[in-house]
């Protein structure tokens, strides 16, 4: 039996997603820039995407602008702005728990001369908005922060904080690192008042390499990619029109069944933690109410067992998880996400996350209690800290 | 009877390459930076990409980042060494004819207070070794030069240029867009004294949002995309698996015949040249012998023809040509190699760019020059300009 609960680190593409991408790579596969039939063949993929996507998020397809994935979209957004709104003001404020790709571009900011400002969390991961009303200065030009944490999932008020800037600090614009949330959550940015959205695809059962940043009309931003003036010159390159196909058929199939889809996945996680906690001497991480965090992240620690040891114990019995935040798991660094929620020492060494999708079984949750319940008293009393 | 001749806009996948696309996105769909055996398979891909590519360039695997595509390759060698380097100077030298992916970024430097000198070339399209010379300063941090003009094919002098810059100006850095030299011509980029290689994996039958820039360890520059640290922190965000491995997959299949490949389009070239010119009044652009140009471009004026008419009209018979650049076909400014060349104003405004692969056939170009026979004389005749 297998047992793939590392959705959050990537999901297996859908089978239609597996079609559409064949399909433009070996029958429709002109370059949307050229100007004969194949050309215009190839860019209805390009406009059925944006549409698709568009319709979900309730925004015009001219503001969707595909990237190579959340990591470039998050960056595009975070230098974009920064550099094109310079002159207005060098302050940046964002969380303590955001993913390293919103953290590594702050930083790189900071060495070019820009302020940051990390909003901390309470113990379940929140921001508190009167701080974030006390960082807005005449200086700030963007807020960016994440919709869904990554590790622990929880999930931060952006239609509150969106509401708050466009109250307290009009001219400065919002991003959300929506990279664990879309799919997951519905998420309108007009209402919500976000300027600036990124996703990923892969996270959605769609293809690797793919992803959109949505861009309101009113956001001024350069560039991070110049060149032939594909998408309207903010995005150049030949279109990834398999990437972009794929991931709007992904969209289109995750957003139709949402609703279900979060039922099922809070039903997992509650049968999870309910067997977690029955091993004793487990700590969940991110909200206490689990409904109140995302459908498809469950952070445990299963204290006595260091992470690292649990992962692989987990893995030799085919059962797939992860420790830390899986886009970086190779690096040693301890988890930002950890630190600001104040997590023990021994609770933050031992957490496991495991994240589902709605394609994820009752039978896989079962599966990984029962191995659980068998080597976890084992290695409790043979792994030394 | 369909001729598809647009194939330095982009190519149909190869079906090998199709497959591990597949493969990667339905089988082995792991995260590489995930730590446990779904991610250490999906790794290997990114290392037999990695390896793959290496062998044909003869350079260290670890010098191969993976990008998605030739845009962001070209992008990210222009700002990653201009920023990196700008405490040494702020000087870049590249050519009037290079393609937007670089003009653009070029300009985009230009704004940030950086100096561009744009060498020029002759009517073939080759630049000048003693204007590059006498353009090198202390200033000068990178050269920027195509090997492959993707509009009529001229081959620059890499390797004299990467010698002279070694040997006149040891710091600077040169960096070669090879988009349209990859899979056409041999490149070894230690021979020829190039530090960066910038590579499109869809001209080549590899996937579209694929390719990757060959890196020197020497040079000194720059992330252009920051986050969790994938490929060594100079290129974050999850690794598009499949996209690495369609890419090496192509390379390796178009580098196992690249001889053959290249006497077979050459043959094709010079089969459509002689027919073109048979027509009458037809002006070739690019190097007069054509086995100096790229084996794979043809850019022919029909004088008397405006080029979206001839386009338009062979698209109606199913063959499929680009006007201008395919990459930007698009917009509507001028060509700048067209000018560059110092091409007439007719012959630029009827110009067109045939473009093969090595899967192109003689009956393609047989069925193409039987239709321009039938149509050209008509469409002089009825064309006012």
């Amino acid at each position: 039996m297998e047992a793939y609960l590392d959705n959050a680190a990537t999901t297996r593409v859908y089978p239609e997603v597996a079609e559409i991408v064949r399909q433009t790579m070996l029958e429709d596969y002109g370059n949307p820039s050229s100007m004969h039939r194949k050309g215009v063949d190839a860019e209805k993929y390009m406009r059925t995407a944006a549409e698709t996507i568009a319709n979900i998020l309730k925004v015009k397809p001219k503001e969707i602008f595909f990237t190579s994935g959340g990591t470039e979209s998050n960056n595009w957004a975070l230098f974009g702005t920064a550099l094109a709104n310079a002159r207005r003001g060098k302050h940046i404020i964002t969380t303590e728990i955001e993913h390293s790709a919103v953290a590594a571009p702050c930083a790189a900011l900071e060495k070019m001369g820009y302020t940051v400002t990390k909003l901390h969390t309470d113990r379940e991961g929140h921001i508190s908005l009167a701080e974030l009303e006390e960082a807005l200065t005449e200086d700030t030009v963007l807020v960016s922060v994440m919709m869904v944490n990554n590790e622990i999932g929880t999930i931060e008020p952006v239609a509150q904080i969106g509401e708050l800037i466009r109250r307290k600090a009009p001219n400065t614009f919002f991003h959300v690192d929506a990279i664990q949330a879309f799919g997951k959550l519905r998420i309108y940015p007009k209402r919500m008042k976000i300027d600036m959205l990124s996703v990923s695809g892969h996270k959605i059962h769609g293809p690797k390499g793919s992803g959109f940043l949505y861009v309101d009309e009113r956001v001024k931003l350069n560039p991070l990619i110049y060149g032939g003036g594909q998408q309207n010159g903010m995005r150049s390159g030949t279109d990834n029109v398999p990437g972009a196909a794929g991931l709007g058929t992904a969209a289109a199939k995750i957003y139709a069944t949402l609703d279900e889809n979060a039922e099922h996945m809070y039903a997992l996680k509650e049968r999870l933690a309910g067997g977690l906690l029955d091993l004793g001497n487990v700590v969940l991480h991110g909200p206490k109410d689990l409904r109140e965090g995302a459908p498809h992240i469950l952070n445990a620690s299963i204290i006595g067992v260091r992470a690292e040891v649990m992962l692989h114990t987990l893995e030799d019995r085919g059962i797939y998880v992860s420790s830390g935040s899986a886009c970086s798991s190779h690096r040693r660094a301890g988890s930002a996400t950890m630190v600001a929620t104040k997590a023990e020492r021994d609770a933050a060494e031992s957490s496991i996350r495991f994240s589902f999708t709605e394609l994820t079984t009752e039978e896989e949750i079962d599966y990984t209690l029962q191995v659980l319940r068998e080597v976890v008293p084992q290695l409790r009393r043979f792994v030394r800290r």
